[in-house]
């Protein structure tokens, strides 16, 4: 079987309110993702759509953009796992493109959600927990990563000062990504000082939605040498889940579904943390990114909080993650921020990361989560 | 490579409101699908969600469908094409099988529509169309039918009573099926003489919404043959899309996508329509089921009517077509549907349809379409 290669990258600037309709956010997204390739959109075999529905008034969306982008009759479907949704849909474009079936398939993750106040967000976000046992009762997605943060501070001594610093690196990221939404370093007093969300957890502390699109050209091994000047490999794979309900989790000072869905694409690529040269994680809030640490196994448990306050997961520290800002800089527009997190790992392996390349960069990694811990991809790419 | 097979299917009765939740849906489906295999849940590696979103409550299904049928923490996700969602998902755990990624996957449709009262179904059904520049118009799923009906009729001459006739015959063996949601059989006079909806189709040219879920359990080769007693083999697939415009179709006497995802899983499978022994065609409306006769190859453009006027699509006629009742009977729970026409093929092929069992059925077809002809889905089964 073909080994299958990213050949292209693209994504729109995310920010609060884009002021244009998602088919003309699909198309920035993909217009870059094709630029200096030598394909048309004649050669694009499928797209596969990811979202997470209802935060735009357009149902089943994925024919529709693919007619803007000039791919019908071409098959398009949709494929989601809220917040890990475009990671998902590179897993099944990757799987369509191994077994023989597509030989180019992009991959199109986008989301528009200032369309709804922020009430109306809050409603959504609240019926993707369990709405029998849990939404009910006032999950979200601040209260369920609050839950985490407490139990991480009262298992393993962390403090808000530890988890503020993550916040503290990725503003700095952040004001040098010309397509992130927040572009403002932050002191640690910046955000220790900000106004409480979901306790311990602050507004500095938390991601902000957004609007935004991505996108990622999949090929073959064949079609990927002879198109693109530096093909990036997808070495390894890795999905899993977690219970639905926050009450059925068996720990909450870690993700289960990172630590299987990382487990198995370090299994895949014959690969450990110790491999990998720069990684980006879902750090939807900060203590998600103190948990992807340890979950990833680039610290062991507990020991997350010394490589933030050792500044090692700086760029150029021991291993640099999130040097784009991460969601916490960028904004999170759901269903394209596992394409934004791709994009940015396969710019540094290619060198092309002008604001903070990290050097020598061979091997990287990318973490995405969906809801509060329900699905995680872990993808591991190489140049 | 593998071959991949179906090893194990299942549906809910469907029926206008179903009482119970979505998880208990699905749970029926799954349970039905299971029985008989030499398998747990734990031999499962993944599921595949799908639906037709904002139809109920709950958003990202899959982490809870996972959860309540005991998989977690095997990968879950979720597929969406409309109507023909559970056949895209079959296609994409198709790919993952063949690409080694898995060895058994559950494909799982539902739909729970009766959470809503019409006008907001309608509603919904309306911004499944292109939100900018056709469904403020007023496009809806029966004026869509109703521009194809009456452009067959003016192209080839034909009839209301010819249409009508197609219910006649999915009526009779709705009346068969225990799992129908209608199962009176309707005389042309009934179906003649039903109310207008999107002239020229009556309220019998239409299915109706309906509550339900569907299972599809595939296997690689190796674990089909030492598990289940009949496997049945995928040997063609074909997807296709058209515009999401109605106004940017090239004609309306058929579906682009039906043609194609035809030409294409024939070509897989090596095969032609003389080949087909049974089929399942998307008769959403009749007119559905009549251009289907023509865009599969069962009959020449325009001459479709034909073959119902005689009688050639029952089940002991040339070319045995919906003998399970069709859509019309069993009522379209959108993402559920795919999957109950893939069962209805397996349990023909491997003589288990006691109701209407064809004669010495060895190739099934199975025709899915999403939207008013966006998506179109053709599967090619063989025991």
């Amino acid at each position: 079987m073909q080994d299958v290669a990213i050949i292209g990258v693209g994504q729109t600037a995310f920010s609060r309110k884009c002021g244009v309709s998602v088919r003309e956010l699909c198309f920035d997204a993909f217009k870059e993702a094709m630029e200096g390739l030598d394909i048309t959109t004649d050669d694009i075999d499928a797209s596969i759509t990811c979202s997470a529905p209802e935060y735009d008034k357009q149902r089943t969306p994925s024919g529709l953009i693919s007619e803007y982008l000039e791919l019908t009759p071409k098959p398009a479907f949709y494929v989601e796992t809220v917040c890990s949704s475009s990671t998902t849909g590179l897993r099944v474009a990757w799987s369509m493109i191994k077994a023989g079936l597509h030989k180019v398939v992009a991959v199109i993750g986008f989301q528009k959600m200032s369309e709804l106040t922020s009430r109306e967000v809050a409603e959504r976000m609240g019926r993707g927990a369990d709405i029998i046992w849990e939404s009910p009762f006032g999950i979200t997605m601040p209260s369920g990563y609050g839950m985490y943060a407490r139990a991480h501070m009262a298992t393993y001594g962390t403090t808000e000062e530890q988890l503020a610093r993550i916040r503290v690196k990725n503003s700095h990221y952040g004001s040098l990504n010309p397509k992130a939404t927040y572009r403002k370093a932050l002191s640690l007093e910046d955000v220790l000082a900000s106004d409480p969300v979901a306790q311990p957890l602050k507004v500095f502390d938390c991601c902000a939605n957004a609007d935004g699109a991505s996108c990622i050209i999949m090929a073959s091994g064949d079609v990927a040498k002879s198109v693109s000047k530096i093909p990036v490999w997808i070495i390894g794979l890795g999905a899993a889940t977690d219970t639905m309900t926050m009450s059925g989790r068996k720990t909450l000072t870690g993700l289960r579904c990172s630590q299987e869905a990382a487990r198995q694409a370090y299994e895949m690529a014959g690969m450990g943390p110790q491999d990998i040269d720069v990684a980006e994680v879902h750090d939807c809030f900060t203590i998600a990114e103190m948990m992807a640490y340890e979950d990833l196994g680039f610290a062991k448990a507990g020991e997350g909080p010394r490589l933030i306050e050792e500044k090692q997961t700086y760029a150029d520290g021991k291993m640099p993650i999130n040097v784009d800002g991460g969601l916490l800089s960028k904004g999170h527009p759901i269903g394209a921020t596992g394409g934004s997190q791709i994009r940015t790992i396969v710019r540094q392996l290619r060198e092309e990361a002008t604001e903070a390349q990290v050097k020598d960069a061979e091997v990287g990694l990318v973490h995405n989560i969906g809801g509060v811990g329900q699905y995680g991809n872990v993808t591991i790419l190489r140049r």
